[in-house]
């Protein structure tokens, strides 16, 4: 099948206990598509600025990656992103977001990407995600993420899109926020109610849960030590998820595969956290 | 086997998102004895004032658990601990700490007390653990439970109770704080490299890690729905973990022992977590 991504392809910088480093690539969409690139063909949709440059999008393209959705905004300048992570890596606070040529895109998908199979809405405003699902033909399964901005300035937006959408992925503390129920089975029951066939609660360094209106699924994260920068993780699994079930199902996944996928996008999601970003071309080995 | 257990016996008045209720039964000990008299021959050793029931001391007797070892302390007032949860259950409020009988505890073990084959060591004053330890003759398992306080004052006396034990059962941000590392693999490895043999990282409502020198095993909390006070929850999973232990091994579990100890603690603590302390008599059915 063939997946299209949404969302934010950017330049980071991130400090952690163990370094700092500058400008490395990074987005959302960057790291959802390097992760199902194990399993699919994957068309990113995004747009980034002069300043990028055609190393990174020659990593972008890595497996077969399309990368004719990318959008150069000719004068424009690339999302930016700055943070910093606290000693334990479980805190982190955001320095500088620079929007750039975010602030005014409009996703102008090409017939390939409208024709995908598989669809996923990286964590870009609500408002947008439901453009894109108007845009396209029909998606056989279509899964989202989505930030704690977006439930606290766009909920009745963000709730639309959850509407239409098979599959829902957001932080457990993000599900809870946005149905007001104080735990994740809970939030994720409410969740379910509203269309979606199946929630994911990211636990973070704990794991993560898989919810349907049939079943519970929890698959601890794999005990790592040497973790040195946890951003894009999120990401990166919900790309090894998306990716597996878009490789091996109909649209339709019973529930052995959406375990299945689940340990996949786990094991990929322990690559990112192994790698200072600046070292994301060890994807194109 | 024989299991001694030293801690606290106390009222607790909670409040939490979905009511307040004053002077419940609780303290370490308390929910440690009910768990483990599932599996074994339990001996709390904590003192208690005259404000202390003989309902109370009926509840703790569950099951055939001596209360011998319960001191009663003439023209004293029992432990109390007043604390508020938040709305999602995950951060608590100490509102009130009034050590009363604590202030001058020193355990003073009956013959029947120290001969125990298990020692559990609640969170109490490390230099009390010591104490105990060196009053016990010579029991084939040990484990242990402290608390961020005791990080924070009395580090060098933890230090010593934790090379002389078996098992370390501490809140994954507890192992972190006490050994500096920054995540659950390398603080467990470090307690490891004190003497210990097991290292348990309580993670709250994500379950609990264990780790041992050539093993680690994760076991996810059962997903419930209908949580209303998580105190006790952790002393409760202790109970399981260790009385499971002490009615199956003989004080050298192997992993499949240990694992299912682990099963046996998450399956106990789903009792205290879904009840009102105030039905604690549910025990005794």
């Amino acid at each position: 099948m063939s997946l299209t991504v949404v969302g934010s392809i950017a330049y980071d910088t991130v400090r952690t206990p163990f370094g700092a480093r500058e400008r490395m690539l990074g987005g959302a969409a960057t790291h959802f598509a390097l992760a199902a690139s194990f399993f699919d063909q994957v068309r990113p949709v995004g747009p980034v600025g002069d300043d990028f440059t055609d190393e990174d999008l020659a990593i972008l393209a890595t497996r077969g990656t399309s990368t004719d959705d990318v959008e150069r905004v000719a004068g424009g300048k690339t999302f930016f992103w700055e943070g910093e992570y606290g000693w334990d890596l479980n805190s982190r606070e955001t320095i500088d977001t620079q929007l750039n040529v975010f602030e005014t895109f409009e996703p102008k998908l090409s017939p390939a990407a409208r024709a995908c199979d598989v669809l996923f809405l990286a964590n870009i405003q609500p408002q947008l995600q439901l453009d894109v699902l108007e845009a396209c033909d029909g998606p056989r399964f279509t899964a989202m993420d989505s930030m704690n901005l977006w439930i606290d300035i766009a909920r009745d937006d963000l709730v639309k899109v959850i509407e239409r959408v098979d599959c829902v992925i957001l932080n457990d503390a993000e599900l809870r926020q946005l149905t007001e129920k104080p735990n994740l089975i809970m939030a994720a029951r409410e969740v379910l109610s509203w269309g979606p066939k199946v929630v994911v609660g990211k636990q973070g360094e704990y794991g993560a849960a898989l919810i349907t209106p049939t079943s519970y699924f929890s698959l601890p994260a794999y005990p790592l030590e040497n973790v040195v920068d946890p951003t894009g993780a999120g990401d990166t699994f919900a790309g090894g998820f998306v990716g597996y079930l878009a490789q091996n199902t109909d649209g339709n996944p019973t529930d052995e595969a959406l375990r299945l996928a689940m340990a996949y996008g786990t094991a990929i999601a322990l690559i990112i956290l192994q790698l200072p970003y600046k070292y994301l071309p060890v994807y194109q080995r």
